[in-house]
């Protein structure tokens, strides 16, 4: 891989990822799947409510799991300052920034949550398409509303 | 164009945007002139207070537009996630994600506004210079506080 | 230096800042001073109380005056809209937008500082990496809690 295919593949994950962020708060699950490998896994063990298993395995199992979180909750999420990492023709690793600021509708399990962590994340390259093939988030912050 | 020519323009147009914000939170009119194309085309229907027509064209009176209502206004302004699709050697188009965080002065028609939401763009290159050609900002969220 | 080469500049000069902000944000001093060069001088000026001298020689010096500053501190430090100018094979200038949330524990000089502005800085490559050789911070606003 060449300066230019290293630098193009940089660009591709970014915007993968933007598409990620994108898709969450717009509700676009479907966008959001397909920015997954099908066999993706995400370590959400950070974010569980107590008796929640930290592991997800498979793109459309995460965004179900995603998807029954936030359909309600008025979200924005932001990505900041990635140390993307080429590793191969085909593989990656990334670290971003993140910031996060929910609103839940009335009756919900809290008011706001305000959040701040770093995204760890690796890529694959599959049939000529970037995809995140592992991503777990380590938080810096939480601020939360109730009621 | 290859490669590296199409990442040298992704690369123009982010540095374009940013000035675009740097130039809106410092006050600096002209700059923020010399990044759309003259005949530039600004949907502004999100924004407008009724009685206001939604759609703004030229650079300069855009700018005029803006500086009206946030001359005397604190502002910051931050763009992040762009996904950037150059089409042709001349034309691109591009989503931001967007934060605004606005405070006025006392007697102002409130006292601050944090939004949250997304650029729909365009861009031409005129000149040798890549200059935003048509905007809409889409809002995720808008918290005021009053007086 | 051709296109491919520019623009790998640029990314790796992203990667550097990038890692500037995740080691104050997660307290990797060792990492910290790694982004400097040697006889990086940062300019605090703005950031100064009284009696403090505004300009601080050395990328241990300075880590050491951030970490009296913000060891104790929750930090946020998120960088956005780079514009970065490679002006020479191992010479670059860039500006910064940022915004930094800190929140100190009980009994610190303050309980919050939530802030925004600028960086500019230079930069030069070394060793064949990248280091930040100047540094200074402007800011737009800044809001804090007390008590």
């Amino acid at each position: 891989m060449d300066t230019a295919e290293r630098l193009e593949a940089i660009e591709a994950i970014k915007q993968l990822k933007a598409r990620y962020f994108r898709c969450m708060d717009e509700k676009d699950w479907d966008g959001q799947v397909a920015v997954f490998a099908p066999d993706v896994e995400v370590d959400v063990s950070g974010e569980m409510a107590p008796g929640e298993n930290g592991m997800i395995r498979g793109a459309q199992e995460f965004v179900t799991f995603n998807r029954g979180h936030i359909e309600d909750v008025l979200t924005v999420h932001h990505g900041h300052m990635p140390e993307i990492e080429i590793t191969s023709d085909t593989t990656a690793t990334g670290i971003w920034a993140m910031e996060d600021m929910l609103r839940w509708p009335d009756g919900g399990p809290m008011r706001t949550l305000h959040g701040y962590g770093h995204y760890h994340e690796t890529y694959e390259k599959l049939d000529g398409q970037w995809r995140i093939k592992t991503m777990k988030l380590t938080r810096l912050r939480r601020d939360v509303t109730l009621g």
